[in-house]
This record gives C-alpha cells, sequence and structure tokens, in this order.
C-alpha cells in the first residue's frame, strides 16, 4: 500500500503510544522509536520485527527456508542500522493451522543458518498455531557501545547508501544480506553522524533522519539515477514508472543510509558507498537535477495502520 | 482445543526445532525450552510470548485495555517462573485493519500500566497491520542472578500452587496478577528446587517439571480438591465435568507450580502455597484418593500445532 505522508498511520500511531509510554521510561541510551531499543539497566539494545504471510512474504510462492531467514535477517539490519552486534535472538510463531510441521522445520532452518552466520544463535522462543494466515515475531539483542542514532545527523553531513536501491519486491527483499559487518567497520572507523536501513524506501527513511536530525536533505538526481539497482530497471518495465521512482520510494531495500561529515566522504566512497547528496538546513527532501533545478521528494513508501 | 498426550504436535515440533537450533547454541545458562531463555553474552533471561484474537483473547467481547495487560502478564509470569526481576519489554503487533487508532492506544495504556507496576516499561516495538486477526507478541527481559529451571526437581520434593486452580477462562485468564513478587520472595528465602507456571494446565506444567526432573509425580485428590478455585466450580456446572477435572487440565491458570525440599514445606504453607503432593520416582503422574487408591492422571491441556 503506497500511501502519502500524512497525520494519520503508522507514524502516528508511534508517536501515540510514545506518549502513552514514556512515563514509565527511565533514562535510556535510545530514544523511543529508533531501530532499536535499549534494554533497562544493561548495554544492550534489542530490536523486534513481524512479518505477515501476504504482507511481507507469501508462502504459496516462496520457500519457507528463505522466509525463515527473512524474519531474522530485517532484525539484524535493525542492528547494522545503529552499529550493533547481534548477540542472539528469540523466534514467536502463529503458524497457520496448513502448516506442516517439515515447513516448519524448515522455517527454523532458514532462521538458524542466517544466525550462524552471524554469531546470533535463536535460543528460545513460543510456537503456536492458528486458523489464520502465519505470523512470525523475531527479537533479537545485540552489544553496542555507541548506538548510531537517527538523530545524529549535521547540516553539511554528506549522505550515502550501501548498496544499489529499488525494486527489492522482484527477490532482494527476501535474500538481502543484512549490512552488519560493514556498519562495524564504519563505527570503528568513526565514520557516520547517523544511519538507519532502508525498511520503508529512501524517501519515507532518510526522512526518519531528517526528522530525528532537525534538518533536511537535498539529493542529486544522477546520484539517485547511479545508485538505483537493475532490478528497478526490471520492475520499471512492469509497472510503467520510472527506475528512479522506484529506488526512491521501494521498501525492503535493507541497504543503510550512511551521514557523515564531508571530510570522512572519500572513507565512505572507499569502502564502496554510494553517494546521494547532503543533509541541509531546513525540513525535507529535495532534488537537484542536472541543470540545478530543484523539486521536493515527496515521502512515500510503505506504512501499516491505515 | 483439548488434546490427549502424544508423539506429535507441539512439543514434538519444539523438541526437532531445538535440535536445528542447538549445533549454534553456546553455553547458557538456561536450557532450550525453559520458561525463558539465556541472552547470550549477558546475564539477563528473556522470553516472548505471543497473543492471538479468537485464540488466546477475544476482541469482540473483551475490552483491549485487558487484552495489552495480558500480552504482557503472560510474559511476567514466566518472569516470576524463573525467579527473575522483569526490567523492560518490546511490543510487536499484527493489527487486524478494523482496530481503530483508539483502540490499539488502550492496547498501549493496559499494557504500560501493569509494566509500570512490575517496574518494566514497553521501551520499543513494532507496529503492523493487516486484513487478519490481531496478534501480539510480547518480549520481556529480566535480571536474574540464580534462574529456577524446570530440571531442578527431586524425588521426595514437595509440591505446591500459589493459588486455587480451574475455570480460568471465565475471566482471570485476563486479569490474573503475575506471581513475580510472591517467586522473588521463595527465591530469596532459597526455596524452590523447580518452578513453572501454569499456562497449559497443571496436568501438562507438572509433567514438564518431571520430564525435565527425571521423575514422577504423586498428588492428593484432597489436595487437589483443597486447591481448586471458585471459578471451577461455576464452570463445572457449565461443563458437567468434574471442578477438578478443570484443576487439572484446564490452561492459563498462572499460578507458579514450586517444587521445594520436605523441610521447606513449612515455610510454603506460611506464604500461602496450597500443597499438592510430591514428586516420586518413576515417571508420569498419579493421583492418591482418599483410602489409598491410585490412579494416573493424564496429560491433557492445551497444545499449538495440532
Amino acid at each position: 500500500m503506497l500511501i502519502p505522508e500524512s497525520a494519520k498511520g503508522e507514524r502516528e500511531l508511534i508517536r501515540r503510544i510514545g506518549g502513552i509510554l514514556s512515563p514509565s521510561n527511565p533514562s535510556l541510551r535510545v530514544p523511543f522509536g529508533d531501530d532499536m531499543a535499549s534494554v533497562p539497566s544493561s548495554e544492550l539494545l534489542w530490536t523486534v520485527d513481524t512479518l505477515m504471510d501476504g504482507v511481507d512474504f507469501d508462502s504459496r510462492t516462496q520457500s519457507w527456508r528463505l522466509i525463515g531467514r527473512k524474519a531474522l535477517a530485517v532484525n539484524l539490519s535493525d542492528c547494522a542500522a545503529m552499529g550493533a552486534t547481534p548477540v542472539g535472538a528469540l523466534c514467536a510463531v502463529a503458524l497457520a493451522n496448513s502448516v506442516s510441521m517439515d515447513a516448519a522445520l524448515e522455517l527454523a532452518a532458514g532462521m538458524a543458518e542466517l544466525g550462524s552466520a552471524h554469531g546470533c544463535p535463536i535460543v528460545g522462543g513460543d510456537t503456536n498455531s492458528w486458523d489464520a494466515p502465519t505470523v512470525i515475531s523475531v527479537t533479537v539483542a545485540a552489544a553496542c557501545e555507541r548506538p548510531i542514532l537517527r538523530g545524529g545527523g549535521r547540516v553539511g553531513d554528506r549522505v550515502f547508501v550501501t548498496g544499489p536501491l529499488g525494486g527489492s519486491i522482484l527477490g532482494r527483499h527476501l535474500s538481502f544480506e543484512p549490512r552488519v559487518a560493514l556498519a562495524k567497520q564504519l563505527v570503528e572507523a568513526g565514520i557516520p553522524t547517523s544511519m538507519i536501513d532502508i525498511s520503508d524506501g529512501l524517501s519515507v527513511d532518510l526522512g526518519h533522519i531528517c526528522d530525528a536530525s532537525n534538518c533536511g536533505a537535498m539529493l542529486d538526481a544522477s546520484l539517485i539515477d547511479a545508485a538505483t539497482h537493475d532490478d528497478a530497471q526490471c520492475l520499471s518495465a512492469q509497472t510503467g514508472k520510472p527506475p528512479r521512482e522506484h529506488a526512491l520510494h521501494d521498501g525492503e531495500d535493507f541497504e543503510l543510509i550512511v551521514c557523515c561529515p564531508p571530510e570522512r566522504a572519500a572513507d565512505c566512497a572507499r569502502l564502496g558507498l554510494l553517494p546521494l547528496g547532503e543533509l541541509v538546513a531546513g525540513t525535507g527532501l529535495t532534488m537537484r537535477d542536472a541543470d540545478g533545478g530543484l523539486c521536493e521528494i515527496p515521502r512515500r513508501g510503505w506504512e501499516h495502520f491505515r
């Protein structure tokens, strides 16, 4: 469901829930609503993500192994966005009654395999079945010396992405590699001021950084085009929308948006990151085309609860 | 769905998943499948529980505030079962599209209120909506110096419960008070050898302790009757089953089963716990009636994934 930015929907719900919950919140290292939260009275961070059959995956056409992998991978992507190192996971499932024992074990195996590769064992969970589509919730805990927050961006920072964007629906949304190692490398080198992973779409997720950092962003059309994935080209042929639209607004790329001071831009380029533009004074996202013309980039992406 | 003990179903799924996951598991303080799991490389424990509309609650007849409360309370009950002190929670929801913003906020408020009372703030989560019934997954982290395990029971231990059992479906399954404080008191006094909370039913959950502790249990019929809740009497009038059946097999009492050495039985009684019998050599659950007759107690309770 592609929807325009609005005062309603998931963001508004999260804002209001934050209001209800904050009175009981102790002082935490990470503000409410970032990619991960602080575990109170601990140095750990944690995050939870829920995938729903027919929304985030399609069990009719996709393998349970890849679905299980994705359910963990989206959380590892949140770890990457904070510069955190995952240490373990819990998995809760409400399996459709039609899911066989073998399918459930495939789901577990896909999750365990990716967890193993990231030093993130699945240590427990909750298994349920019911007469409705399958829901998978994975919680991941991670170690993090210095969390990289959405609100750390500063005017003048350069904006990069860790890989080309758009068209992930053609398959990458299932098979993507969470950028945990690259994020660790960036953080250890002291490069990022702010990071987020692209789950809802570049325009929405860069918008989150801008909102939290009290700034806007100016992106170059030519740089967006250079950072557009081949999949966006393929998808464009199906949708009739320009590939750049897919790069800007498709969800589930699970690349990181990385902001850094101008003097660290060369380091980002050396690590293979793709430049998009910079953070600027003001609000909102603007695109500059080759001849200097400016246009507003609408925030348009996936939003639940509409 | 009341089902007989069997080699299929949720327990078999959990056993097989344990086989898939264990190769990647480091040495942890709590074995796979207890009420909570260890957070790797941390002193914390954590647990996740998922509630599904139409299975664990009924949003047509129950208030979202109580539903939100229950979603956290079942996790706090797991904390109690380990003798752990909750420190914080994450909440992930897949809300039915029909759920209003106000309802979602009621849900959050019910959860936050109980969390507040237990020093367990909701620090983050994940909000989703979809065209299917609502699913709520709550993850809780807890501090715990010495986890009380299912496998700690010894032959000769006395078996107690923290309150009367049966008929919770009449309302207590929503409004129950998790036994966190009482469990802490028991653990600080060094009383329990083994604990579990009754989510699936006395026969099934005491069975978990017996399996993990390599023993059986002998319960006195008169003690079970004395520990039968008034609600079981009421429900009996509706179902035609004896109240004792409800005490033995109803799920969601969320009282704790507490095992302790015989010399600590008086301490348990002083704290208001109700005696049921003792752990014995062998396997399985046996009931002894007033004139010494013995009969097997079948393990019968709620099991998902059948």
